[in-house]
């Protein structure tokens, strides 16, 4: 047996190619966020479901890949049962517990919180126009949290289908302009209790949030007993430090580049804590 | 703009996920060959074709995955136009042209090579049995090429659809048995003429071949053309060695493994090459 070793280049050509699905999702948040600001990119694990069988996606693929939901006519469901989000929350904390004794730079802290968000309606002062706030409020204390009042607005997702995991994921992109709060007398529309636990490390969060979803305000139906959404998402906390990177290396050109720089590995080490959180957590599928 | 660099972690494990794409295919390749001797694994470009529509496959999915080719009705089309070999070929010669002020062990270095396949059914002496024989001679001097002779059969394929590339690819383990020649008299079935630039590097060989396709000895059709086909083959050249290193890593647990080691390593290095060739070369698409 021959001791491989440094002697064995990558390729001919001397380099690795180009991680082109890392690229494909650095590509399209470039494209849609170049000129916006207040931007959120997250990306949310649950399952692709075909709106006709309302069961999860089968391709015949055995890879993961970005799939055409709209072609395909799916929807994603950003939700897992309580027993999967135990696993991930283990899992999680067992990341904190390892990385305690690390310099401060490499460990994962985590913060428990409880919020309330209310969804106003707001008319727009001199014009027709309504705009949907939401308002985040701590649970406790009612106060409205630093930058609560925002106007969300959905810009793009990219649906990743994952054969043999568990797991799908969204990657969303979205903006949350901050907003003046809603005028005095104005009911919310809806309200949603969120109980999450909030994994910080360097530039992302994953937050693993269980969501008491939405009781109509206005029509309750205490009839029907409020199910908890479980959800995971993780999250690119300075959208403007990465948009800055971005910036800087594809400004240029204003078009995709055919380099590996800093804001595509940001997007790559995104990709990577959601492909590892699937891979790593140790549960039953959904049935 | 943050510095980004030495403390960006890969992800909240500390780690990059091991790349599924190659695990998948080094998992394959150890299942079906971990048993076998006279082994040869090959990427060949060329496109998947829809057997119904007879046109090039078309998912609605934006990233290269493995597709399950029976289930979607496909055959694999190991061909191009002649505009895209010359393309390939100026691409490869530049390459060797490139390295060849390297160090010996980096430079790409090439050969042209004529010769004919003859195939032969060989009836086996005392059985029934007619095992397929090719037998490879020198186009010139029309000597039999070391280890020329052999039973070539077919043990697994690994379909690559490639959206948004001019190619996808099919990775093939084969073994080519050595036979000894088939008895005086026996007429070969049909003919095959390859003229081939045989281009090396380290553990890889790219095999640029126009074939002169079967002409049927029996009966020839001396009407139709014989349309050259032109192929490009991306070839692990020492599989003894590659699959020593899968025995040596993965023969323990006798299972598919989490770690990524020289053998999932040499895989990679076969799809880099195949990755790049397909998207460093430049020229129009098939119609």
């Amino acid at each position: 047996m021959e001791e491989p070793g440094a002697l064995m280049a990558r390729s001919i050509f001397g380099v690795d190619p180009l991680d082109d699905f890392a690229v494909l999702v650095a590509d399209c948040i470039w494209e849609h966020c170049r000129n916006l600001s207040d931007i959120e990119i997250e990306a949310k694990i649950g399952l692709l479901i075909d709106r006709n069988t309302n069961e999860r996606l089968r391709l015949p693929v055995y890879t993961e890949t970005v799939v055409d939901a709209k072609q395909l006519g799916l929807r994603f469901e950003s939700n897992m049962t309580m027993e999967q989000h135990r696993c991930f929350n283990q899992l999680l904390n067992h990341v904190v517990a390892f990385t305690a004794s690390m310099p401060p730079e490499e460990r994962v802290t985590y913060r428990h919180q409880r919020e309330v968000d209310y969804f106003y309606d707001e008319r727009i002062p001199g014009s027709g126009n309504v705009v949907h706030l939401r308002v985040t409020r701590d649970a406790v204390t009612e106060q409205i949290k630093p930058g609560g009042v925002v106007a969300k607005k959905r810009i793009a997702d990219i649906n990743v289908y994952a054969p043999n995991r568990p797991f799908d994921y969204r990657i969303s992109i979205n903006t949350e302009t901050p907003m003046p709060p809603p005028r005095e007398g104005n009911e919310p529309t809806f309200v949603r209790e969120k109980d999450r636990l909030s994994y910080t490390h360097q530039n992302i969060n994953v937050d693993l949030t269980q969501v008491l979803l939405p009781n109509r305000v206005r029509a309750p139906d205490l009839s029907q007993p409020r199910e908890p959404v479980h959800e995971l998402e993780v999250e690119i906390r300075n959208t403007v430090d990465l948009m800055q990177h971005a910036h800087y290396y594809r400004g240029q050109n204003n078009s995709a580049t055919q380099d590996w720089t800093p804001f595509e590995d940001m997007i790559m080490i995104l990709l990577n804590n959601v492909r590892l959180l699937i891979r790593y957590v140790r549960c039953k599928p959904r049935d």
